[in-house]
């Protein structure tokens, strides 16, 4: 079997985890063999066995990234501390934020779809994630904050499908973009579903 | 090569597009090969080349159905006549039950990718739907109804963002759910997205 063309191996955890999010956002995680990746990084297979045990490995690193950037939220001061309404437009807000920062990261971990034990670990923590907001929303309709009409599980998707649909439409390289999030986007996720498109 | 267990074929071109639509959102539409069409139909490949030329023309007959679906609502009474803000919450909550009744179409449409000429016109046809209704956005705003802090192109994907979720989450038969779309949740659909969640 030809090897790839012999590269020297400069890569760190991190520049190896970025070559593979790309790669598995391409094809799909289960679409990624160990060849599709090592002719992406331009280094053997056995290289990339030096840092890492597998594919999976690869997943997890990354999954954790995004998980790490969102739970995140859960514990700043504005998601903890005030009436239930703020705290949860906090929380859509920098939801949002982390989105646009962490975008190949958060893009994989809302495509996984449960195959290994990896995949079904993140499905999991995407649901406590959802979870937790859902408390919250039911917490700011308890307050009289939040409208009644709408079930709170049903809010709870609405708001994430919104916030999520990013992943399909932000390119943080297009129309001259400074780097970073940007600040319109989660302005218009907050007034747009706290306070509606309507004057 | 083995051939498929015979079975006569008793197809329609509405059933065998059923089963083609079910295999497409399974394995993606690049990934299905007319040899898993014809496992899943249970019919030799000869047979499905009586009913259609190949897959992109079953592909494009699902489009079709998707898009007549969505290119209608621009059509209907309350999307033409009156306020440019009622004609949009008609046209979200209209695009919103489409979906649901028509959702294995949809969800076809919204995930091709335009690696061939039926994919790259079901994309364009995406757009000029899209931009058909940031229209209506833009003329809600020069009446005076829809906030101007949001960009309508924005507010655009925003909107069908919350929609197009629909398709990871909605599944008609859980939770005792009656056939046909459910009211419930293009009421809320509406309701968050022009009034906001926010009492």
């Amino acid at each position: 079997m030809p090897t790839v063309p012999a590269k020297r191996d400069t890569y760190t955890p991190d520049s190896l985890l970025t070559v593979a999010v790309r790669v598995f956002n391409e094809r799909g995680y289960d679409g990624t063999s160990m060849e599709h990746l090592s002719k992406a990084a331009g280094i053997s297979k056995s290289s990339i066995y030096h840092h890492v045990r597998g594919k999976e490995e690869l997943l997890r690193r990354a999954i954790s990234r995004a998980l790490d950037g969102l739970f995140g939220i859960l514990d700043e001061p504005a998601a903890v501390d005030g009436p239930a309404i703020d705290r949860l437009e906090h929380v859509a807000r920098r939801t949002t934020e982390v989105l646009m920062s962490e975008l190949p990261y958060v893009t994989l971990l809302l495509r996984v779809r449960g195959n290994t034990d990896t995949e079904r670990w993140a499905m999991a923590r995407r649901r406590d994630f959802d979870q937790r907001v859902t408390a919250l929303l039911r917490q700011a309709a308890a307050e009289g904050d939040l409208r009644t009409d709408v079930d709170p599980r049903l809010a709870t998707r609405l708001l994430f499908g919104m916030i999520n649909s990013l992943v399909e439409w932000y390119r943080p390289d297009r129309g001259g973009r400074t780097p970073g999030p940007d600040p319109e986007v989660a302005d218009a996720v907050v007034r747009t579903a706290f306070a509606g498109l309507r004057t």
